[in-house]
């Protein structure tokens, strides 16, 4: 079982920014956002043949955890890492690897998430299977998307020197990780040749990130191994609550690998879209030749273009709107620009400000 | 019973304008558009003293008479014209003219609609009562609005010499009627002091009208006459059927007020408000700070100013929108911008030609 290959997929969150399809008892990870099957099982779909559902872990809350068993993918229920509250990525990825680490001390383990698209599957899985050659080698590998414009919304990977080859793609050494930078700067790096966008996508050796992880956040690390120690005995639950009620929050890519020794990047393209926004949505689902995208609406459109309708089967008119979205889902309308777009969060904070739990 | 006082009240059409709450079924003169009380309501309650529901007749389509009897406004059956099929204003109140003439030949008659909005109904009852004065000196008196805007989407009356006083109100020689005018025109017209807005609203000797019928549509006239003959008769009904197939469709201001005789004009202000379209209830219904106009919906606004929601006691939240109009029905949507609110009938006309039934 030497170096056998794991996935994690991060599956927590509700997703507010695709509010008001997504809600606490309906996240985005259950969407059929992009085709007729939802995010998570798209996410685990992909994976095959590479990857069997009983290779696949996935981190999630208490709250979300029976809705994701529920969705069929053929994974384990013992694969599911519930997370007390949300810590932020890295105690999310740090509670996985050694719950994965108790498994199969050699694993190495793919860091994925359910809420992105992939447009190219098979180019992905090629890219997995090149980052674990490379991870065994005892690199950190992340996975680098060749910028397709000067986005704002990603953080960048700058690479420097190239390091070796495997399955097609090459590895290059990480001299930086990037901010969301300025649309300046985003424009420079768009064409820089040296920067890729940061997918948040990682594969290594457990021991080896846990390894790094005693070095780059000792205090969490401590935590951790109270966990550790209690995994598989009685006490499990109870210490897990206890010790995770301290655990400060914290990113995988500002807790660890930016200080990191060995971080390796294989810059690649698959399709890659992170569906932060319903904007993202009208940028990767088929158009009509007025760039509108209509879902599940009967949509009638009097000089509209690039507007994304998301129904309910119902009518939904539209009359002069360019650049737009209109989301109905029965018990709720939302409408606004598209580039309005990332301040739907405003709107389910308002919501929850305002105690409409109906609407969460 | 001589110079008796009867107000007619034009109630046909569905105002597809005001898609999607205006419906073959539920037309807009049964909205409660303004108030809690439908337009037609209103337009019977605001007369009050000064006509009793007895004096008020109504003009209205086959498909569209049983609607209105049932709104409980107290008019007897007995004073409901019903045409046809639609043919304009002119041989509209030409029906209900020789109807009057049968029941009092000497009436006085004011012919208003029911979709008009009227924000100062003593006001409007003290111009009418000034009017059916001077109507009784054999004026065809016609209603005109004072300016409050250089508006575009109405037609204008030029006053020339003063006629007369009545009830606290001047009278004008009408030289001209102009058609809806352009931007600079209407700007002209706006603060000349000698243009006032055509209401559609008139007040005349039924007698009176009818002669002047007779010189400016002498052809419809003669099948008006053929029409009368057998008023009252069991061949009413295949008569008038049969006539009104050939009749030709024509406004009263072209078809005789522009060519007539002893034309008056009273300017007037009481608030007067043609509703023509949703902008038109997005200026004349109470907003809030932002000059939001909320009706039946719950609405979440985030950066969203001057937009009327309509709603179905569901959650509309808009963020971004200024000038906008949202309309939720409950089985259907319309999303447009204020500016483009005149619009809505290529809606209702797209959904006529793809036999959109459910819709309409």
């Amino acid at each position: 079982m030497s170096n056998h290959f794991y996935a994690l997929i991060m599956a927590g969150g509700v997703g507010s920014r695709l509010w008001p399809l997504s809600r606490q008892k309906s996240p985005k990870q259950v969407l059929p956002l992009v085709g007729d099957r939802s995010m998570f099982q798209g996410a685990v779909d992909r994976l095959q043949p590479l990857l069997l559902p009983e290779d696949v872990y996935v981190v999630v809350g208490e709250e979300q955890v029976e809705l994701l068993k529920a969705e069929g993918t053929g994974i384990p229920d013992r694969n599911f890492v519930i997370e007390p509250a949300g810590r932020g990525t890295a105690p999310a990825i740090a509670l996985s690897a050694i719950t994965l680490r108790k498994h199969d001390p050699e694993a190495i383990m793919a860091v994925l998430t359910a809420d992105h698209f992939i447009g190219d599957a098979e180019g992905f899985r090629d890219v997995l299977q090149a980052a674990r050659e490379i991870a065994v080698q005892g690199q950190l590998v992340t996975l680098g998307i060749t910028p397709s414009s000067p986005s704002t919304g990603y953080g960048y990977i700058e690479r420097g020197h190239h390091l070796t080859n495997a399955n097609g793609y090459a590895a290059y050494q990480v001299v930086a990780f990037r901010e969301k930078p300025d649309l300046v700067t985003a424009k420079h790096f768009a064409v820089s040749g040296r920067h890729s966008w940061n997918s948040g996508m990682f594969v290594w050796k457990v021991s080896r990130f846990l390894k790094e992880l005693s070095r780059t956040m000792p205090e969490f690390y401590q935590q951790l191994m109270e966990i550790e120690a209690a995994l598989g005995t009685p006490a499990f639950d109870r210490v897990l609550h206890e010790v995770w009620q301290t655990v400060k929050s914290q990113t995988v890519d500002f807790g660890v690998m930016e200080k990191a020794h060995d971080v390796a990047v294989i810059p690649a393209e698959f399709g890659w879209n992170d569906i932060g926004s319903w904007a993202t949505l009208l940028e990767i689902l088929d158009n009509d030749a007025q760039g509108n995208v209509i879902r599940r609406a009967e949509h009638l459109g009097v000089d509209t273009s690039n507007t994304l309708v998301f129904g309910h089967d119902r009518l939904v008119a539209t009359i002069g709107l360019h650049d737009m979205i209109v989301i109905d889902t029965g018990d709720a309308i939302l409408v606004c620009p598209k580039d309005r777009a990332q301040d739907v969060k405003q709107v389910v904070d308002q919501l929850k400000q305002t105690g409409k739990q109906q609407y969460l």
